[in-house]
């Protein structure tokens, strides 16, 4: 049987917010409220960086509408941060303070809602508590667009991404495609070290609209294949629609958004702009073609216009499970995703991982999910991330314009 | 009494495509195909040079319920140009081709789908048609996200187009003040001579997640009050979201996005990047800020999953209006929009408009809808654009993607 603990619990989100990480924020909160153990709910501004502040928001005071209309609001709404705490056995200084705050008010659960780093953060902080003999109990909730933690199938704030990743493209195709003069668009996608996002715009092509080439972070890039590529595809149809991760890189390591291009290729300075503006400006040189390059920039992690309903649903889930399982005595733990799809049907269901095994680890894209030539991905990842991008959200609508939560964040 | 014509009939379409171009070619297609007096209804591949070439698409053979999936198809699905044609006074060999065509297929209705030139395309051609004794009724449907059509209240794209902008700049705006770290985001809007898109940013306060500036190009920009206009308000709330005219200019007509700055600024050659990059670069310098630059790019003309369906319903509406009045006896007239509010309430009418007095000349904002600091748009801006991005779409997905219309297009 499970110890029973009272006390208060505080929430927090860390890192680039996503579409549906408020969904993750209202599973904890609406569950939390409606807990007996729970006797208070916190939310910590920005991040861990307003536990060490105290600058905790009263959640018991909000209007229930307003926070449940957080399941369609992007971004963090308690404001995140990027914080990165000492090692504890070198300086604890932090969790001195944070320990300081938790006896304060009683703070006995402790959500935070990030990825990697945050789930670094929790670790650290739960073995502080318990070496300082403080019961509390701490548990992560997954979210990054990225989807490179470990031991999740996916993470929430990935599926939305991706469908407006997917939506974007093949409307992008459909316009690119108008004039009978040719014409070549590279897209650039979010996703520094993994090529999650970037293959999803793969997912266009089932809409009959999808990028001809994409290139991941995940294989090394050649600029003259790649040059290649591009201008067969655009010799044999007229157009060309790229899609590449931010992330690609030349074999020793140079990100090719900023590595040193050469003058003949149209820049030998370093540049503004984006990836897609270098690439174009290469392509552009190399085949005469008319090029336009698109960055789809911050409009793919806070689209929560286009959030998957499967996102929204399982984001809500994971905050929701934490809840549940810290108040039945669970701690140290992260919730991660499970497929099942015995049925053939996609299911997704919780299990909790060990903060351990999920800090600091990324999860890239297989590379047999890869094509050979390196400039598409396979069936096998196409099948991964299309149940993820299902379901169309019912979010509120006023005036022709998202209605987002109005929150109170009256201070504690 | 009309006289009774009966004779095929031509749909074309021209310049750039916007989210709804196609729910008025089913608008003109729909309606001809019911009509007793059309005895067939051709689509011309790519505008005015489908016809030249007689690259005619016969609509008789497509599946009715792929025609309706137009509705939310974004882009020229018959594809589009930018050919301009030659005065006719000067040479009229084109106009002698189109006239060829137009009696090989017994056409004696022709549409045109487009913008200024469009109209003035129409025009020239229906004026040739006339001195050759031929019988033909031209008229004109309008088209631009722009707005900028003269003598129609506003114009079919406008409407989805702002309400993707409006959309898209108060998620950015979420995503924008998450951190406690400052950050300046400037966002590049379309619209090189007119401002209505960019104004449309400004509807976004209704969301309380609107742009701190707005810059349009009706008014001479000023590099240095802008600076001043970023830096107090970065000073106040440690963050400002800027939109931005991809049009603005200096007093002496250069265009921002064009013109040389000043090595201190961080770039004295010659760029890439769009002009977001640009100003991104300047403020980083001037401010010391995080600064970010998003250029909504194509993507603003071409979210059809965003569209406005008060757009959609008048998109149709002015196709099917332009059949019917030439099909009673009308030509040479451009279907243009008026507007409604005697009891309030938005109501949008048609009406019909010689195509000599749309032709060739653009509608800005007027100066009074601008702001005295020439940083942001009025309420009349506001109540004039709010109207038109209201309505949800119905839009087909499948899945959980935009199902796109995927017609035959069976040479004639």
């Amino acid at each position: 049987m499970e110890k029973i603990l009272k006390g208060a619990c505080i929430f927090a989100q860390s890192g680039g917010p996503t579409a549906v990480i408020n969904a993750s924020a209202y599973g904890v909160i609406h569950t939390a409220l409606a807990d007996p153990n729970i006797t208070k709910v916190y939310g910590a501004a920005h991040g861990i960086k307003g536990v060490l502040g105290d600058e905790l928001y009263d959640m018991d005071m909000e209007d229930p509408e307003e926070l449940k209309l957080l399941m369609h609001t992007p971004s963090s709404e308690l404001g995140s941060c990027r914080y990165k705490m000492a090692d504890p056995d070198k300086d604890e200084t932090d969790y001195r303070r944070i320990l300081e705050v938790f006896r304060k008010h009683d703070v006995r659960y402790f959500f935070y809602n990030g990825g990697n780093d945050s789930m670094d953060t929790c670790n650290k902080i739960s073995k502080y508590m318990q070496a300082s003999g403080y019961d509390c109990r701490v548990m992560g909730v997954p979210k990054t667009i990225d989807n490179d933690l470990f031991g999740t199938d996916h993470c929430p704030g990935y599926g939305s991404a991706a469908k407006y990743i997917a939506t974007s493209v093949a409307e992008v195709y459909k316009d690119a495609c108008v004039y009978d003069t040719g014409t070549i668009v590279i897209i650039e996608i979010m996703g520094r070290h993994a090529g999650w996002l970037a293959g999803a715009a793969a997912l266009a092509c089932l809409a009959g609209a999808g990028p001809d080439l994409v290139y991941l972070p995940e294989t090394d890039f050649d600029m003259d294949a790649f040059i290649a590529d591009v201008s067969r595809i655009y010799g044999e149809k007229g157009k060309c629609l790229v899609a590449v991760s931010e992330g690609i890189h030349y074999a020793d390591g140079t990100f090719v958004s900023e590595a040193k291009v050469s003058a003949t290729d149209g820049f030998g300075h370093a540049q503004l702009g984006g990836l897609a503006a270098r690439l174009a400006q290469v392509v552009k040189v190399r085949t005469g073609a008319k090029v336009r390059g698109i960055e789809l920039s911050l409009l793919q992690r806070c689209g929560a216009h286009l959030a998957s309903q499967t996102d929204i649903d399982e984001a809500f889930l994971a905050g929701k499970t934490a809840v549940e399982s810290a108040v039945s005595g669970v701690t140290d733990k992260m919730v991660a995703f499970k497929r099942e799809t015995a049925d053939g049907q996609y299911r997704c269901v919780t299990e909790l991982l060990p903060l351990t095994v999920v800090a600091n680890t990324e999860k890239k894209v297989p590379l047999n999910w890869i094509n050979d030539a390196h400039n598409g991905v396979t069936q096998e990842f196409i099948d991964y991330a299309l149940p993820l991008i299902q379901g169309e959200n019912s979010r509120v609508v006023e005036n022709g314009l998202p209605r987002f939560a109005r929150l109170k964040k009256i201070r504690a």
